[in-house]
């Protein structure tokens, strides 16, 4: 069976996540369904990453093995057919040989997190930032950040409902800077825990508003305590950009 | 009685334009049903474009004249409390003489048209730009742009529903650039007629794919004739950027 890999967009809104749960819309589920169809057979798709409910994606990578070959631009156009009228798009198609793995062959994978900062909610990036109308200092934020890269253990930026085998990840990067009125936090590593990127950049806000100081997020990673993490940023201004291999 | 100057964002998607219309939400009509709460009387706001239904605006500007003397950020705060939970954001807020008029006052108008020039569909962007599959030439479509700057008589590209009385009107600029898959249009002039920007932006397109040559967008404008022009391109990729004054 041929597999290709799929490189897919999507606006998080709607979802309950990438995962496929029962009775509920993911994104894994309405991609599945419209490869079933154009398979005529059901059709696995593995995701390199699987965001939660509301969070987006620029660059999803996922892969699929299909029952027959297909022309790539072929694939992609009745890919992106069926999951229409879904905010879900496939913008490109690759046949990859058979031990390529989405989630497992992944070198690296880059999220971006955007906050507004500005008094005014946000009109036309609703659901797309984390609205914060006080006043934030995004270098504050960028220095206390410098301190989570590299190898630890990120207990306490992880999600209880995490499944991964160890806490303990590499973080490569971690810059927080303003552009305006938008801060812009760009995170890369090979793996992220679940939420952790929300919970560092929760945690990272409260050094924004001068709550804490970066010694602060130095310490709470240290403790490896779960309650030791700031309060967890919202799904909304979450994008995974692009996965590497 | 106080006049204030508004400046506004807008998501124009849930909207049947900016002017206040019977049975239809308008953008108007939310703001004034939010200063009429807040003023205790009713209050009339004077937008300075009349965006059509489905336009969006990152900085569209109105005066509203208030029984009593407001703090500019008690105004702006009130306002938006106000509007919630349509998308509609107050991002500033002035106290004007009261000769200043958001509609007649104003020097230069500045429209955003955003044309997504790639194979697959918007996820992200929906309702924010005009899609186009097929590839577009920009160069092409600036050049061809050039030919209407300038003092023209613009009847080809003047809406039948167009209410000004002179169809003459200077345009300023009308730049067409590409970064990598989104085309942007810039259009700026004092003021434009009824649906002038879309009018130009579908007539440019068909240079863009190689239908129409730079001279044939001339004669049209020449001609001074409606059935001259190309298909008006939909409102998704349009924003009024800002006002001067």
């Amino acid at each position: 069976m041929p597999r290709y890999r799929l490189t897919i967009e999507y606006d998080g809104t709607p979802f309950a996540g990438w995962q496929m749960q029962a009775s509920e819309l993911s994104v894994q589920g309405v991609l599945e369904a419209a490869a079933a169809v154009i398979n005529g057979a059901p059709a696995v798709i593995h995701g390199a990453g699987r965001t939660d409910a509301g969070v987006h994606a620029l660059g999803q990578v996922a892969h699929v093995d299909l029952a027959r070959p297909w022309d790539i631009f072929e694939l992609r156009n009745a890919l992106n057919a069926n999951v229409r009228p879904l905010p879900i798009s496939v913008l490109d198609v690759a046949e990859v040989e058979d031990d390529f793995h989405a989630r497992f062959s992944a070198t690296r994978r880059h999220y971006l997190y955007r906050i507004l900062n500005r008094r005014s909610p946000p009109a036309l990036d609703k659901g797309r930032v984390w609205w914060l109308p006080m006043e934030l200092d995004a270098s504050a934020m960028h220095e206390a950040a410098q301190f989570l890269l590299g190898k630890h253990d990120f207990t306490t930026f992880r999600a209880a409902a995490c499944q991964a085998q160890s806490p303990v990840k590499t973080l490569d990067r971690l810059d927080v800077a303003r552009h305006g009125e938008l801060i812009e936090i760009r995170a890369e590593a090979r793996s992220f825990l679940h939420s952790q990127v929300r919970s560092m950049v929760g945690t990272l806000k409260l050094v924004g508003e001068g709550k804490w100081q970066a010694n602060d997020v130095k310490a709470a990673l240290d403790a490896a305590d779960r309650t030791r993490c700031g309060p967890v940023s919202p799904a909304d201004g979450l994008f995974l950009l692009r996965v590497e291999y």
